[in-house]
């Protein structure tokens, strides 16, 4: 019996990352995925920079451990801080969401001007402006936090009057500002995409982090020639710092995404980390 | 000169513990403060027991390394999963705000309908409807869980139709109910106080657990003789576990409570935990 391949190591703060999961699943089946969502320590946007370079490395680390022949940072938040410091410190290649979303974006607009959604330390990083720039210093970047659209997605109301006022508010400034692209920064707006659609109507193109990370991946590993033996059929190991209900369970519906066994590590804990896993079912 | 007495330690998951311990400067302002928000791993509202009571352990060593004469947990969640722990593992009394706020709900309602708002982990946790059914076994609790709360005070959306929308959702049920007595059960929600008494109306008395948290304080003090003298003016110190910008400002001029250098230590970080610790300004 040969034994499976590496996999995929991914991470998030949460579950949101699990959209990123579910892009790698459809365009690279063969390929195992191992999961880790920081739900201990979630959310991510609204901390500093050191911290979200403290907990990716942690969970590098733990993916690492797991034999990951590459980390997919599905965070755009852990990305815009953190993938500097985890490419010079890790020993595989690490994919971040915002270079691939950027690159999207920069070949989806035709007027210049893009838009970019996402939390509070996303946007004040100005890591999308930056890589848009980088590829053309032409186009014109839009920037608006949208903190209160991660809590609307994790109690479920992808449909709901209260959203639609909430996306009125960030996306007005955007859409008078005459952009033809807008790039969804942020791992679970994607499960928001129908009314992001309908409010920014039909002349905006959604430029989805989640798609373009996963075909960053297939190009990433096809370069290096890692990838999985294309015949067989991979599988998916979700891992938690800490039990959450409810949203693992929405995010999972929605994505079509069959979740079974859900470990969960406390990371940080005091003492050795070697600590039993304690699993629980969906 | 005589050394300073001992403080009081307080912690909340965030800077929403802030309005405790604004309430405590009211009520004892001899009383030093140190005060430790866990801002790092905010917020604790959707996270399980094992985990809120991990966090609440490492903040309790803590505030004992500041030779606190008594530990108040100005955090709902935490009060609602980790007092019982905290009592059982501290050396010194442990002030809960689930208690007091249970104990004035009793005392303020007249037709025995009291209605609980709260995280989703206190809601789930039940601590509120066990504490004021075991002061009045006749009194029926509604409880209803505010997931989105506290992240629209977090963005000092105080006065505001998004926040009236959200907030008419959640209070319908218990207002169709007749409850006379509402409790504020999660210490951001008194900034919100203004718009929730709009909406309960003016039948229905609002219980806010940081005031009666506070006066709990003063008799503990008093009781095992460990008050401060009555003719000293006491300090606040604030500590964080992570820098963070905005609410800590917000908080502060809503509470009109002046916050001076703020430190910042990072906690269950890899190695020793005496690093240096930052400071900022406000």
């Amino acid at each position: 019996m040969t034994p499976p391949p590496p996999p995929i190591g991914v991470f998030d703060s949460g579950v949101g990352g699990l959209t990123v999961a579910a892009a790698i699943r459809r365009i690279l089946p063969g390929e195992d995925i191992f999961y880790v969502g920081d739900t201990a320590r979630v959310p991510y946007g609204g901390k500093s920079r050191p911290t979200v370079e403290r907990y990716s490395l942690e969970i590098a680390r733990w993916l690492l451990e797991e034999k990951a022949k590459t980390i997919v940072v599905a965070c755009n938040t852990a990305s815009a801080l953190a993938v500097p410091r985890l490419q010079s410190e890790c020993p595989v290649p690490v994919q971040g969401v915002v270079a691939p979303g950027a690159a999207a974006a920069v070949a989806s607009t035709r007027n210049g001007r893009v838009g970019v959604i996402g939390t509070r330390a996303t946007i004040a990083s100005g890591a999308y402006e930056r890589s848009i720039r980088e590829l053309d210093g032409g186009i014109r970047v839009h920037s608006v936090p949208c903190p209160l659209l991660v809590p609307l997605i994790e109690e479920g109301l992808f449909e709901d009057k209260i959203t639609d006022m909430v996306l009125h508010r960030y996306l007005a400034p955007l859409l008078g500002s005459g952009i033809d692209t807008l790039v969804l920064g942020c791992t679970h707006y994607p499960l928001l995409r129908g009314a992001i659609a309908r409010q920014a109507g039909p002349g905006v193109r959604l430029v989805d982090s989640a798609e373009n990370c996963a075909l960053a991946v297939r190009d990433l590993l096809q370069k290096r020639q890692l990838s999985a033996p294309p015949e067989r059929t991979g599988t998916l190991r979700v891992a938690l710092t800490d039990e959450t209900e409810g949203f693992l369970r929405t995010a999972a519906q929605a994505l079509a995404l069959p979740v079974g066994q859900v470990s969960v590590r406390p990371l940080g804990a005091p003492g050795p980390q070697t600590q039993a896993d304690k699993t629980f079912g969906l």
